[in-house]
């Protein structure tokens, strides 16, 4: 259609892409970001720079969208903001945000100033255009209905003579709205801003779906998004610009703050302007808004080839979000160090190495707290990691401790074992509260499921790295953390010994997981199954698990909910996290029929 | 326009409304619940008996929601209930109750399956009717955008002559929709079931609520709702029936299972049965859809005076909700005693007093874990209330603990502070692994608010029961409950010293909890005002409120965001409890303006 529609007439048009990294209500730290990276936009010679979804105030800000301060905090920093670009000299290029904002007048069954997921064009000191989201997600980890009205317009904006269609996020991924009617808007430009959790294997989906909506616009589709982490989630960029056909142009590198830039040549914009309001086929109406910022196409130039970063493979992009998580949890709650147990076992061994990528080794305390059943190799292990990679070690035996509360309260089995778990973790507290260190929880998503830990003992912390990371895969990021090192000639941060030792909580003599848990990968396979895709018994069944052992991991799942409910947060990396994505109830009663 | 439609043509209907408590998950349970007080209501010779909203499945059930197999299983249990019904010889006695259904067919936008909050009428041994909510709540501690599409349908059902529309909760509270057009239906009764959370003055609303939709729908109107407590949240019940021009006709006992009973003189149903689609004011459109159980009024009998329950003042509510919040809590989760630390405060030992009046003090177990600055006064407090309730007590001091952790720590300040909290908490934590209780921790809403309490210390334990109750509060329950004690010619369970002592933690010699914070009567105030109100800096100043303390309490509650995320739940009784209600990023570097 925009060929018939502008026959041979194409414009050229250098587009940055700004894949950075605001924090939660930080609105002048955000601002800031938002003028310095124009300004390496315009410095890079860009017609057009875009930010992510609700650059502003980060995202999401929760409850802080019904917190009327908080909203005219957002309105009146984007207009700030956009008299700061002009009075800096960046006036010219035309800056596209997300931001917080309200509805200015009431619709029906919306009551004026209910917040809204908005977007703004920001040029010439003003805000030349402004939209809202449309389509407003309500699953998994989002929430939007309890935070925003939709919005019902698409801006269409004549930049260097090309029209460019703006959208937010879930626009893209829903069918109808904003994005059905961009090829009835004639743009030559969908530019569409992202706050877009990582989960794995989420770049491929986001690939098809881009190419695909790009087809149907019929025109080139850019997408950016956030990077960062924000309590439980982590962004990951992914930033990305595909053609028409749907062939990929550029795409960033993911997990790093990035400028995109890339020379497109477009359909020129050759017919007036023209706003209306058209059918969304969605059962609602879109009006098409069409505003003028610089009606004629820049003069010809010759356009360089833009980047596309290689996509990473699964562990690698898993163990940057783990990293990046751990860093901004850190950095953004104004801690500068953590600290956490070290057993010896593959889980805190793991976690410390996360934690010294993070944030440097330097900043990382650990301590080893060996008690009467801890077995010599465990010390040596725990050393030995301490060693390779700088960490900040001490040692708290634990024997007294746990003594002195044995001799008032004779605890037996499951007792002494919390007993022990406990002890360690006052002590831990207790050196975070004397020296300000974030406590780093190492519990897996495994252990977690099943409830194989001990409340306000191994799970107590500020945050928990790898609380969505089941046991088989903590096993597959050790190795292949040890592989990059070794792939660039250094010593592997995590001794052998400690990847090929049998698990053990080591809380009794001899212990091992195995004594009461199936193989780690039976049982990650099974809680998949459970936790994630959510099916119920009998499909559990017929998908080939165990029958007896699918009863028992159900039972010791469902128990542990008020663990897991009292549990901090860590990043997620799957599809359901133990967290904003899955939410029961504690109290259930609820257990799978064993009859179909 | 009833009365121009019928005039003068009235038909007796004898209604019960039971006001029962179901749980969440227990289906058998919940449906042997749905035989048993229909059986009763058979029993009083009544026409109709309604259930709560959800009652099948008990409410909420939050992701379960998401799960096929409970889905499947809600359905089965509805058609295997009314089976039951008429093989118990109930199928004569029409019986309207909540489940869980899923959408038979798509929908534009809607996929076939997605999960409803369904209403059925059962009669006969077979499903007569099935319609779903309409209004789905998203806001508060309701996420049912999340999990369910909306209804479209208000069944209009012919009992005994009379024309019967039912709703489902939200439904009465918006405008449009199903209780829109129950006056176009030319319903008689208009019965609306309800899954309503307490909360305080929660009842007058109500009551005016449910009084001005008579008045527009120009019927009678009844109002059944679930009791019982579920997690967070506590149900009441205040079931009632109100007539045609708002006034209240009967209202049940709050916070007791009761089955309402009320000879009702209605409009007898004269025209057709007649099903079409309306315009529902809302955007949407809704199809009245008629149903004859029994065209015939019954034989004239002499009506007897249907019951109204005294409202209970603001402090016996208050009380009754977290009594009935912890014995639910206790008991659906399979516990059959407490245990929590008793430290001669009035926090401890107002918990200590509802968990006696919850489960009996024979099931209390309080330990005295006297600390080396704890008061000759603190320890003969707790007691003295040990001895006037019949509580079990045991005393474990934990010096020799603490002085362990300290000979290899050395903590000073906050850390030595924090140590002993911690050090008590594992000692309960101990007790209850040993014993099987369940864990109450102490903390009242101000303390969360402010973070003045340690994680994984005084925090620790598996429920609430003062966790939504302002300090201040605290006093005004303990005062009031003694007074009831009185009243009844029984000893105060909480002996007065308690009640007038200065608070104090204990954490260091002669601490006073105004050594830190304001007192508490203007703390409280403020906290209302920034917490339960969200108003921001100016306008907490505007209010009244000393300038310099509203900066300093905004930092204290914003900061201790991370530490009421591990709390445990506990029952809601304000407009705004932290939990469900109050959602904040932990990561947030939001800081009110200091100026506007």
């Amino acid at each position: 259609m925009i060929s018939a529609a502008y026959p041979g007439d194409v414009a050229q048009l250098r587009l940055a892409l700004a894949q950075v990294n605001p924090t939660v209500g930080d609105l002048e730290g955000n601002a800031d970001l938002i003028v310095q990276w124009s300004r390496r936009a315009a410095e890079a010679g860009a017609h057009l720079v875009a930010f992510p979804e609700m650059m502003l105030t980060g995202y999401p800000v929760e409850d802080l969208a019904l917190r009327a301060s908080f909203v005219e905090a957002s309105r009146r920093t984007l207009e700030r903001t956009a008299r700061r670009l002009a009075d800096e000299g960046l006036g010219a290029l035309p800056v596209v945000t997300g931001y917080l904002d309200r509805l200015g007048v009431s619709r029906p069954g919306q009551p004026a100033g209910a917040p809204l997921n908005a977007l703004a064009w920001l040029h010439a000191g003003r805000v030349a255009a402004r939209s809202a989201k449309h389509h407003l997600p309500n699953y998994g980890v989002f929430d939007e209905f309890r935070y925003f009205v939709r919005g019902d317009r698409l801006p269409v904006v004549r930049v260097a003579g090309v029209d460019v269609a703006t959208a937010i996020c879930e626009d893209l991924w829903q069918d109808g709205g904003p994005v059905g009617v961009t090829r009835t808007a004639g743009a030559g430009l969908l530019l569409v801003i992202n706050g877009s959790p990582y989960e794995r294997s989420k770049d491929d989906v986001r690939l098809e779906l881009v190419a695909r909506r790009a087809r149907e616009a019929g025109c080139t589709l850019a997408y950016v998004n956030m990077i960062g982490g924000q309590d439980e989630l982590v962004f990951d960029g992914d930033s990305m610009i595909v053609g028409p056909d749907g062939g990929l142009l550029a795409r960033a590198e993911p997990f790093a703050e990035r400028l995109l830039v890339a020379d497109l040549t477009l359909p020129a914009a050759t017919t007036p302007p023209r706003s209306r309001r058209v059918d969304a086929a969605d059962g609602t109406a879109i009006t098409i808004e069409h505003t003028v910022i610089s009606a004629d196409p820049v003069p010809a130039y010759e356009p360089a080839p833009p980047p596309i970063a290689e996509p990473l493979d699964d562990l690698a992009e898993v163990y940057r979000a783990l990293v990046l998580g751990v860093r901004d949890y850190v950095r953004k709650n104004g801690f500068r160090s953590v600290i956490c147990g070290l057993s010896g076992g593959i889980d805190s061994a793991l976690v410390a190495t996360i934690a010294a990528d993070a944030i440097g080794p330097e900043n990382v305390h650990v301590v080893l707290l060996p008690s009467r059943y801890s077995s010599d190799h465990s010390v040596a292990d725990a050393e030995e990691l301490v060693r390779r990679q700088g960490l900040q070690a001490r040692t708290v035996p634990i024997n007294d401790m746990v003594e002195a509360f044995e001799r008032q309260l004779k605890p037996t089995g499951l007792a002494e074992e919390n007993l022990q778990a406990r002890v360690r973790a006052v002590v831990w507290m207790a050196l975070s509260n004397q020296e300000d260190h974030l406590v780093l929880t190492t519990g897996n998503k495994s252990e977690l499921a099943t409830g194989y830990s001990t409340l306000y003992g191994d799970s107590a912390g500020g945050f928990g790295p790898i609380k969505d990371v089941m046991k088989t895969m903590v096993w597959a990021l050790a190795r292949w953390r040890n592989a990059q090192a070794e792939a660039a000639g250094r010593t592997p941060p995590i001794p052998q010994r400690i990847i090929d030792k049998p698990p053990s909580a080591e809380l009794r003599p001899g212990q091992l997981d195995t004594d009461s848990l199936p193989d780690y990968e039976v049982l990650d396979a099974l809680l998949h199954d459970y936790v994630e895709r959510d099916l119920g018994r009998d499909a559990l069944i017929a998908a080939g698990h165990d029958a007896a052992l699918v009863e028992r991991v159900i039972r010791l799942v469902d128990r542990a909910e008020y663990k897991r409910r009292q549990y901090p947060p860590g990043p997620k990396i799957t599809p359901k996290n133990f967290g904003r994505d899955r939410r029961l109830p504690i109290t259930n009663r609820w257990r799978e029929p064993s009859t179909g």
